[in-house]
């Protein structure tokens, strides 16, 4: 089956977009999708930004604001703008990438994006992230625990690393299983027609 | 009728990418655009960036390059890419900017975005304007003469001024009569439909 990586932060507006749409899309075009939530902060930091560009360059950051509220009204998406932007998402993403895998996974990161840029709450404590674990069906303190073990703290530190050699700046990235490398939001139709035209290695 | 300002730099790769089918896209939708060359420099320059962020973010321009692989292949548009990236298009732009209003501007404009993308030629020089000026059906001397006049000099820094003010960014961007701002060619259907669905003040 073709298979396609999605990349993202769960900090990220965009990526907030895509979570909500890459499954049905996908596999509509028949699409295995793999999940991999990641931090861009140590990409953003080679770059010397010590926070997103959207607040480093205030035109930038209106702009997405503005983009983000027009493409989700067109899509019927809820957006509600958090106080603080961005969040601090290292307990999600541990346990994303502890969840690797998981049936579960796909549903556990949009309950957190929907509570984020949906209802416009603060995701950074463990209760945010417990929640979201709920919603997807799955026993909240067992995986919250496997999120603070060295081996997963490792995990993810080993996954901002791939994301580096893979050529990732940013988020979502979508990668195709013969390397092609798609950015953004608005590239997740162009990254699925590839990924269903090209043969798995 | 409906209307779309259409800001450009002439060393922007995604800005060939626009001058290449706004007018045939415009045109179907009843929209009609008004082509604003600028300088994306000066506004840069409000970053601390000293250089196109293509070439300060190693990946990120990577990545464009691969991007305008793919976009110009399946639209059937050359692609050369230049020795030198980004280009120094300032008798370009004062050119562009002399010439505001006159029909012949979007062709001037597609012609020298040709040679630059299309066929990877430098165009810096005078010669590489006057050849763009004659393919446009214009007499390059006259408007050469009008470029290098101290009010063509001031005109192009009061519209780096009004781009600023306007909350641009980056280019290609579009801007509707009421004053949506979109940015990126990939945001050119969007902003057209705006434009067509909005009247003008």
């Amino acid at each position: 089956m073709p298979a396609l990586q999605f990349w993202f932060d769960f900090a990220s507006t965009y990526s907030y977009l895509s979570a909500m749409r890459i499954d049905k899309l996908a596999g509509k075009a028949g699409v295995d999708v793999s999940w991999k939530p990641f931090l861009l902060g140590p990409i953003f930091a080679d770059n010397g930004w010590d926070t997103s560009p959207f607040n480093l360059f205030p035109a930038r950051g209106r702009y997405m604001w503005r983009d983000m509220e027009r493409i989700t009204k067109e899509r019927g998406v809820p957006l509600n703008r958090p106080e603080t932007f961005p969040q601090f998402t290292l307990t999600a993403a541990r346990t994303g990438v502890a969840a690797a895998g998981e049936p579960w996974l796909p549903g556990f990161c949009r309950a957190l994006f929907e509570a984020e840029y949906g209802r416009g709450e603060d995701i950074t404590c463990d209760d945010a992230t417990a929640r979201a674990l709920e919603r997807s069906g799955t026993e909240p303190q067992e995986w919250l625990d496997k999120a603070r073990q060295p081996g997963t703290k490792q995990a993810l530190k080993d996954r901002v690393d791939e994301a580096r050699s893979l050529g990732i700046f940013g988020a979502p990235t979508f990668i195709t299983s013969d390397g092609e490398l798609f950015w953004g939001d608005d590239r997740l139709e162009a990254a699925i027609a590839w990924a269903a035209d090209s043969q798995p290695g």
